[in-house]
């Protein structure tokens, strides 16, 4: 029986990421698709080292497709349904690195349509997080020439034909089975599924998703139909989900504020989140932690830093090594993630308030965007 | 047990017209409704005289706000699916009658994306029929400063955001027991009734809708919901369906061009069609007919003479007559038919080519389509 749901919509549970990969029939990532890789990036991102990008599927493909000559591209994108939280950047942080690294055009949907039609919001209230979101997103520093970023509200003139496409292609049954959909669902979610696969449309070359494994059931549909339009079957990379402050079972939740660091979090609100809720693989006493050391598998600020902040391999399993021996106290590892995460929360932010501009050429005027509104 | 079938894709057997205001709860237009209307327009025309126009939603409530200087409406449409036939235009008539009368706005909504869901049919082949299609409605001579014609998949823009406000508060449920959706239907049609609700809420005055019944399942739904929305309930003015030149039964079909006369049809084409396979209600030989008469109830000639080419209520009282008595035999009723239905097509036909000017004015440059495209 498996003790985890993971849906587009919904995580619970301790995800046991072996099985997904098995129940989803996606590819775990080994080492000659590591070498693979790092052939053309020259070094790999940590994502990729330490195993938090973990499944994919064709990852080959776009490679061979790449050394070619006929290149790729790349898509993901976000439900803004509310302010963006540290979760929601890491698949954006890792986008990031694969335009850096191959040079590709990126699209990113931001489904203001789908989280109208899922969550107790009005409409105009999705798309003010959306035009927020999308200044966090921009701050992450894509090639604003090679991006272009879109609301579904908005862009839907130049989608609704290839959606109408996919979805006489897509019967109920069909997403009954794939999203768990019911009688009781809205025709306006039965039929969202085809505004997130008309993007991997957008080129007639491969494209790659990197995004979390909980959105690889609409990549599974779009690679049931993709061939029949004229089109590859889309490429995915998956990360796993960033645990949140409370503990490792779930995604990091933008429901309970109390269990997620906000974007625009002050150093204080970091201070009191990390110190109150971050939760610890260390000992009740300082007396027992010497004796028995602690558990960074579990710890949220060990992982934290593992997966995002701490690039350094040395560094990092020092700080590993001294919190399981006892040497690292729970509240020292909190105050290095405390250092690390509020530094990298200023320099975003300090990015996102100069974000107005870029985030422009990202949506309308840059050379990608452009292209995009004129096709 | 009934004998026929009305769905918005499917009509069946010898309809029962009474019963079906029964089943699908709609008002029969009564004398006091019919007075009323009169009062306003003057005449009435052939289709309320002559029961054409038999069912109603809410005309009274039309009327009352009309008096009340809070004015109304109109909204109608046409699948394009194939190029048009005289039962494709008959709704058209009517409601260029009552824009003329009334002196209101008007919404054609022409759906490519239904059809294309639908049908076998490519999407540029629909879109094809679609605007021609569209010269023949806007030959029909709608107040071409007050009209606006829109495809949907050209529309979509300004249609969208309505259309998932729509889609939140319809079920999978509602749709399967109000269009028989099965879990074989793709997931474009079952998103499509939304886009069929949208232009009812295109203004904040009354929306109606004169159109043939099968469409009337769309204003069930739509009376469910738009109040939630700060809308009113579409009203509707519904007419029966245009017997088939084969025979009462059924609507005239676009699948057998046998049974159909299109709008493109030249006179030799009715000539040969009518003598052919217009169905008869008089006795197999002209002895016979003589005797026992014929039977107009039945008899496809003198129906559409009734319903569409002879206004005049004396002179369709005489062929009435002098059918049911035997003076006038099939040969000469058809000939009747035949020299109307091609003076009508003929002017349809010279007006068609003249109407690429205020098809444009309707879709794109008119008051009312420009303020549309504005919005």
């Amino acid at each position: 029986m498996t003790q985890f749901k993971v849906t587009p919509w919904d995580v619970e549970g301790l995800v046991d990421y072996k099985k997904l990969i098995e129940m989803f029939g996606t590819q775990p990532i080994d080492q000659p698709l590591l070498k693979r890789i790092e052939k053309h990036t020259g070094e790999l991102h940590v994502f990729l080292r330490r195993g938090f990008a973990f499944s994919h599927r064709d990852m080959d493909k776009v490679l061979d497709d790449y050394e070619k000559g006929k290149g790729f591209f790349l898509y993901t994108g976000r439900g803004p349904s509310g302010n963006m939280t540290l979760g929601h950047l890491v698949p954006f942080l890792f986008t990031k690195w694969l335009q850096d690294k191959f040079g590709v055009n990126l699209y990113i949907e931001i489904t203001d349509d789908e989280k109208f039609l899922v969550k107790d919001l009005e409409l105009n209230e999705v798309q003010k997080y959306a035009e927020d979101n999308i200044l966090d997103i921009a701050a992450v520093g894509f090639d604003s020439e090679k991006t272009f970023i879109f609301r579904d509200t908005e862009y839907i003139a130049h989608m609704y034909e290839d959606a109408i496409k996919v979805g006489k292609k897509i019967n109920f049954s069909n997403v009954r089975a794939v999203f768990g959909f019911t009688n009781q669902t809205n025709i306006g979610m039965i039929f969202y599924p085809t505004l997130q696969i008309v993007p991997t449309l957008f080129e007639k070359k491969r494209c790659l998703i990197p995004a979390a494994i909980d959105q690889d059931p609409y990549w599974r549909v779009q690679r049931d139909i993709a061939e029949s339009l004229g089109y590859h079957k889309a490429a995915a990379i998956h990360t796993k989900f960033l645990p949140s402050l409370q503990g490792p079972a779930g995604k990091m939740s933008t429901s309970d504020p109390h269990t997620a660091i906000y974007l625009t979090d002050s150093p204080e609100d970091v201070r009191r989140k990390i110190m109150k809720y971050a939760f610890s693989g260390g000992q009740p006493t300082v007396e027992e932690h010497r004796k028995k050391g602690g558990n960074p598998d579990v710890d949220t600020s060990f992982q934290w830093l593992y997966i995002l902040f701490e690039e350094d391999d040395q560094r990092i399993e020092d700080i590993r090594n001294d919190y399981i021996s006892g040497k690292l106290l729970t509240g020292e590892l909190k105050e290095i993630l405390i250092e690390k995460l509020t530094s990298f929360l200023k320099e975003h932010q300090k990015r996102k308030c100069k974000a107005e501009r870029v985030a422009k050429k990202m949506k309308y005027t840059g050379k990608l965007a452009k292209r995009m509104w004129e096709r």
